[in-house]
C-alpha cells in the first residue's frame, strides 16, 4: 500500500512542477531535463510515469477537468443555495483563469492540438451537462425556471460556451463584454430564468 | 481567356468525378488512378490542378460551402418572404443531405481530420452568422421576433447545430427528434419568436 501511494504522490509532484514550468517558461521551452532538474529525479523515475511531455500535458488537463468538475458537482449538490446563484457558479468554475493554468488554453488552441482539444471538449460536455441539467430541473421546482427542454438547453448553453470563452482574450474588451452580455440574456431565456436574474447573480464573482 | 475557361471546366470534372467516386467508393479506396481512368485525362493535367487527393477533397468542400452559402444568401434577400420562413430555410440550406455529399460528414469526423473539421467551422460561422443575423433584425421589424442581442444569438444557435446536428445519424430515431424539438423551441426563445411559429415553418421542408 505504501509503495502505491508513494507512486501517485510522485505522479502529482511530477504534474505540480511540470504545470509550473509550463506556464513560467512555456510548453515548448520546458524539456524533460528542465523538469528532471527541477525535481530531482532520475530520467527512468519521470519516464515510469510518463512516456513523454505531451502525455504531461495530458495528465495535466485530466487533473484540471476532474477538479473543475468535483467543484461543479459539490455547487450543484448545496440544495440549500438557489438555484439562480448555482447555476450561475456552477458555470463559472469552468472558467480557467489561475496563472498554472493559463499556458493550457494556449496549447489547446494551437492548430496541431485539434484533436486533443476536441477531445477535451467531448469529455467536459459528457461530464457536465448533466451536473447543469439538475439545477435547471431544482429550478423548474423552485418556479424560477422554465423550459420543456431542460437537457437540450443546457446543451445548446455549455457548448456555446466552452467555444466562445475558451480564449485568453481580455475580459473587459468592449467586444467581450457584449458577448458575455449577450450570452447571459440567452441563457435566461433558454433556461426561462427571469430577464437579469442570472446576471445579477453573476455579478458578485466579477468583484 | 479560352484557355482559362477550359482550366476552370477541366477543375471542375475533376472535382465531379472525384465527388462521385469518394461518395461511391468512399475517400480511403479511391486512387488518384481511379480519378485519372474514370475522366481519360493523363496524370500531369491532375496534378497541374490538384497536388493530392486531400487537396481534391478540400476543394470539394470549398466548392460545398461556396454553394451553400450562396443559397443562404439567396434567400436571406428574398424580403418577400416573411422572415420566420427565411430564418428555417436559410438555416436548413446548410444540411448535407445529397448522396453525393455525405461522404465529406464522413471524412471531417474522422479524428485526424479535427483540424480541418474546424477550420471549416469557423469560416463556416464567419460567413453565414452575418447572413442570419440579417434575417433575424428584418424579422425584429416585422414585429415578429424580439431580442436585445441579434447577433449573439444567432452565433449561439449556428455554433450549437454545427455541431448537434453534424452528422450522419438518421433523422427519424427519437433520441434525434427530442433534439431538433429542442433546437427549435430553444431558437425560438433566443430570436424571441411566437412559440411553435418555427417549427410550423419548418414542417413543409420534411414532407
Amino acid at each position: 500500500m505504501r509503495v502505491v501511494k508513494e507512486a501517485e504522490e510522485r505522479k502529482n509532484e511530477i504534474l505540480d512542477v511540470s504545470q509550473r514550468l509550463f506556464s513560467t517558461k512555456g510548453f515548448d521551452d520546458t524539456s524533460i531535463a528542465d523538469i528532471l532538474n527541477e525535481i530531482g529525479i532520475a530520467k527512468g523515475t519521470l519516464y515510469y510515469h510518463f512516456k513523454s511531455k505531451e502525455e504531461i500535458l495530458d495528465a495535466i488537463i485530466d487533473r484540471m477537468i476532474t477538479g473543475q468538475v468535483l467543484t461543479a458537482k459539490k455547487i450543484a449538490e448545496d440544495k440549500s443555495v438557489p438555484a439562480v446563484t448555482r447555476v450561475v457558479n456552477a458555470m463559472m468554475s469552468f472558467s480557467v483563469e489561475g496563472d498554472n493554468e493559463e499556458f493550457v488554453l494556449e496549447q489547446i488552441h494551437k492548430p496541431q492540438n485539434a484533436l486533443m482539444h476536441q477531445k477535451i471538449q467531448d469529455s467536459l460536455m459528457k461530464a457536465v451537462v448533466p451536473i447543469i441539467t439538475e439545477i435547471v430541473l431544482d429550478g423548474i421546482n423552485e418556479g424560477v425556471f422554465k423550459t420543456d427542454y431542460p437537457e437540450e438547453g443546457v446543451e445548446l448553453i455549455l457548448m456555446y460556451a466552452s467555444q466562445a470563452f475558451n480564449d485568453d482574450e481580455a475580459l473587459n474588451s468592449p467586444e467581450k463584454l457584449k458577448k458575455i452580455n449577450g450570452f447571459v440574456y440567452n441563457t435566461e431565456r433558454i433556461i426561462g430564468a427571469e430577464q437579469d436574474s442570472l446576471l445579477k447573480a453573476l455579478m458578485p464573482l466579477f468583484k
